[in-house]
């Protein structure tokens, strides 16, 4: 890389030498050195910070990126060079959601045209799911929700049907296998709650379906599911950046981005001032906004 | 089939004609008619018992096989022909455990040559994924047990180190991990116990590691893995009958035995008369029989 590059930060980073980064046996973007780790908040090569406040106490660093600011230092191992001419508003997504969903149903689920899937939790994760399954040529996509405004977006990324639980009188993956002769041969649990995703896990076909864990579940309870369960033949994955080594892989996906094949625009919401940041914060905790682009 | 022909009988059937064992999409072995129900008692094609007691009161079916008898009354679907010269003795094995294990080597987990293994529970289903590992040329295979017997046929069939966990000051899993520079490629639970389950995934090595469920886990408790481990790259899955179509895999599956590509000679250590039933059950109780030949 050289000074004046475009460059994407990721979290979720690619040393490129670890045994991890380079096993060829066996694939996978969980780098021994640059994984995504919310406890670690120091540079990998010392240890150290490099931010200070004015009377010199350490500014911690925050998933590899610490990007809330107007400069920052960050591990190569953390950058991805990009075209030039990419448009670097739109590029900015690829850091985290769109790439981990569109990632889950290309990469983790290899989702088959034709197929059927449904995502719940219309986010921006999730609806990057929705557009990783148009993308493939999925048959029906439902789109599940408790916030009824999810349908508009999701419709006009992809959704064939959208599901408010709410509206419900039996449980939603009696509905979903309802409409879909047994149920979906994918689905993508986006709300990081167990109650989801254990409708999530029975809302997918018996004999193959497959669920793609995304969302973080900060909870001490554990999978709701028993083991017996699953001899159904229904599978469940975790899938963490999509399953993209971001480093060697990202560049490629953003050319996929700024030649159209993916679709970018729905995903950018709001634009504000970073002095707004809070505003744009709870925008985002309410529902209301998928991705706000902070601008100085 | 035809009168006089050899057959196999599996408890895992496969009607042919079923939208699971037709779809071309997605492979299943779980027959939509025939899959393995505990519950089901009757015959599928009218609803009724073939056997009755002498003063006429029925006697159930037993998982679609019903093979206690001298002679059983089994639908189709539920019937394997093979080769007329295979040794029938040998081939009593492929109705269950052999193929079960055998089949979550070859066909659920799909191992490759190299690839470092641990079996957890030496009974005739953990041996039979032991010879499973080494047809494909494990590097590795390490037997968990804590009968200390089983390290003799473990060690006969293909076991290259064993382990007590009895005899050990830390948990299995960080055992295994030191080995094998960080954890197996994959991981057979044949013990259905849940805290065996636990440490037979942690086992596995992050970012590829795979489980293999194979016992059957009689507790109302659910799985011991929280949401966020499977983020850590490892999966679990389970197997039935070790994902053989039975009615259509197996009489392959049967001449590769006969060929001596897959030794049978050491799961077979008990022959005795039928009245003697409950005594062979005893010795499979106790640990000391895999199987026991019953002859009239």
């Amino acid at each position: 890389m050289e000074t004046g590059d475009h460059v994407v930060p990721i979290f979720n980073g690619e040393c490129q030498n670890c045994g991890y980064c380079k096993s060829e046996k066996r694939t996978t973007n969980l780098c021994e050195n640059f994984r995504v780790n919310p406890m670690k908040s120091t540079m990998y090569n010392d240890g150290k910070c490099r931010f200070r406040t004015k009377d010199g106490k350490p500014i911690y660093h925050f998933l590899n990126t610490s990007t809330f600011s107007e400069y920052t230092v960050v591990d190569s191992a953390c950058l991805v060079k990009i075209d030039r001419n990419a448009p670097l508003q739109q590029m900015t997504l690829l850091s985290c959601g769109v790439s981990t969903g569109l990632g889950a149903v290309w990469n983790t689920a290899d989702v088959e045209a034709g197929a059927t899937v449904a995502v719940f939790g219309l986010g921006a994760v999730g609806l990057a799911v929705v557009e990783g399954a148009r993308t493939r040529g999925a048959s029906r996509i439902i789109g599940v929700d408790i916030n009824p405004d999810k349908i508009i977006k999701g419709k006009a990324i992809g959704i064939t049907d959208f599901i408010n639980p709410k509206d419900l009188d039996k449980p939603l993956h009696e509905k979903i296998r309802e409409m879909t002769e047994g149920g979906v041969d994918y689905s993508f649990e986006c709300a990081g709650n167990l109650e989801v995703l254990r409708e999530s896990f029975l809302s997918t076909h018996d004999g193959w379906g497959l669920t793609v864990l995304l969302g973080v579940h900060p909870t001490p309870r554990m999978l709701p599911l028993h083991p017996m369960e699953l001899f159904d033949g229904r599978k469940i994955v975790a899938s963490v950046f999509g399953d993209f080594k971001g480093k060697s892989q990202l560049p490629l996906f953003a050319d996929q981005c700024v030649k159209g094949m993916v679709k970018l625009d729905e995903f950018i919401t709001h634009e504000m001032p970073f002095s707004k940041i809070n505003e744009a914060m709870q925008l985002l905790i309410d529902g209301k906004s998928l991705r706000c682009l902070l601008h100085l």
